[in-house]
């Protein structure tokens, strides 16, 4: 048994595959489009293809491997090595993923969710390193979430821990796709972002943001981004809300888990600084004043790869802690 | 070696021991002033005889003492065992409490916060028993919390994670001690839940408590739950405000550690089934519709006792991972 790891990243579209030393460094990476419409022992002999090719590729050897990652969206049976049903891919349904790939490649296959692989790609090697504490969240179309206490993935009662979106931090407030009311994923999101604006322009408010709502029938928050550098007064007020929201909770979880490194990942993070000083501002002026609190929040530093490097990282984890099957 | 444990709960008026065997349970127990003004030495060796005199009333030897443990209100460092201060013993300033025991009892020392102690009490003897998440909230003049994740208590980066009572659910709303707003402590700890009664009549609400604050010159949170049973409308919508506020930071622990249980401890418990009730029915009302949640919200069934089984139970649990110092 050598010791390299092997990190996968399952999405809808594409599989993502990165081979990475014991230092994970990656060594080599390649994507292939999944085609999930074939099924899932197509998909899986694929996978186990790809990364005999990954290998073959470096001059190494399958022997030098130690484990396999995997990461993909749920629902799924993780502890279990199960993948109950797909969005992204309607053909798996009930499909042993570990089991299949590890009868592939005669590797142990290690298995979470998309965001805490990330999270634990970003905890591993990414703004997380170097503390035993993050919390990690993804600002996408909603908003996903990974926990890390004491240097371990938080799974909870039914490995649904940490879907921090549906903090509600606002009772009775905006309806949220979950069906609660006043989620942070309902003010803070990539698609609430751009909804909020969009809804102020239709209520009558000015704004520069309405020509392109004219023009291209939709907001996207990177217009709202764009429209605020340029002084735009709604876009301000937009940002200002989603950055309340995302300090509230980050407020709520220094008092749950108390991380010392909280991370933002996800499309949104592209705003830049402007929207990481508003969270800091909001969280500096609600936060208690009991003591100061040394919480570095920032932003994620692995982009597009941390999934295959958490998952690269994850197989390693459960190496060393003994815990592969 | 042996098998007993013993448990400590330090606080300012009393000192409370209990003996225990490998099962948990109690063989005996003691309560001693604490005389916190003697200073730390005298309170230390006073907490070494007792643990003597106990095993001498049980018939039993120190050489069958595995592991002590001690909760006690903070500051503290607790892995280090150092008391930095506190509120109730005022002599006691940067103390390296399990230090000092150790020495006079040659045993190891596992220290933690009083609310942890109790939450590892209920979740290995108690409410909590037979699953390895919870999450335990104390509603007293404060509200106090503990988090069990996979068996294990949440320390935080700072040793000071589960301060549940500081999750803001109203942002902007009722000023809390701790200096932030909108804290669930500022609505339904046993002293918000009173002082909203209070204020409400201050405002000029009619209530059959109205008569108690004019006679007693003040109104408790065990005023307004006998009220309630009176049918008084006010009591009503104030236990109201306390359960939802509850209800809300249940579901936001739900999407954070995600635990199989939530227990609830402290006097205001004494509310009984009304308040659970209640909280249950604004979970129900508030909590999301992808799936249905088995979570299940109860109260402690501990009581006085928490703290010293709790104690105990903490001491056994470091013996059993080999963590002893």
């Amino acid at each position: 048994m050598g010791e390299l790891f092997v990190g996968i990243d399952l999405g809808g579209t594409n599989i993502k595959i990165g081979l990475f030393d014991s230092g994970l460094e990656l060594i080599r990476k390649t994507s292939v489009s999944t085609q999930a419409d074939m099924g899932p022992d197509v998909v899986i002999e694929k996978m186990a293809q790809t990364v005999r090719g990954l290998l073959d590729d470096a001059g190494l050897a399958l022997a030098e491997v130690s484990a396999v990652g995997i990461g993909t969206p749920g629902p799924a049976n993780y502890s279990e090595g199960v993948i109950i049903k797909s969005t992204n891919m309607p053909t798996f349904k009930n499909v042993p993923i570990c089991k299949m790939l590890n009868d592939k490649l005669g590797k142990p296959i290690v298995f979470d969710n998309d965001a805490n692989v990330a999270c634990f790609g970003e905890y591993a090697v990414g703004a997380g390193k170097g503390v035993k504490d993050i919390v990690f969240f993804t600002l996408g179309t909603g908003i996903g979430g990974g926990i890390i206490s004491n240097g371990e993935l938080v799974h909870g009662c039914d490995e649904n821990a940490a879907e921090l979106g549906h903090m509600i931090i606002y009772p009775d407030g905006r309806r949220c796709n979950c069906g609660q009311r006043g989620c942070v994923e309902a003010y803070a999101s990539a698609d609430s972002t751009a909804r909020r604006a969009t809804e102020a322009i239709e209520a009558g408010r000015q704004s520069t943001l309405k020509k392109v709502l004219e023009e291209k029938g939709k907001i996207t928050s990177k217009d709202v981004y764009e429209h605020l550098a340029k002084g735009d007064e709604l876009a301000r007020e937009i940002t200002d809300g989603t950055a309340k929201a995302l300090a509230i909770t980050c407020i709520n979880m220094l008092h749950t888990t108390e991380p010392k490194r909280i991370v933002f990942a996800g499309g949104m993070i592209a705003a830049g600084e402007v929207l990481l000083k508003r969270i800091q501002d909001y969280f500096d002026e609600h936060i208690w004043s009991l003591k100061k609190e040394p919480v570095e929040i920032c932003f994620a530093t692995l982009g597009e790869e941390a999934g295959i490097i958490g998952a690269a990282a994850l197989a390693q984890h459960a190496t060393q802690r003994g815990r592969l099957r």
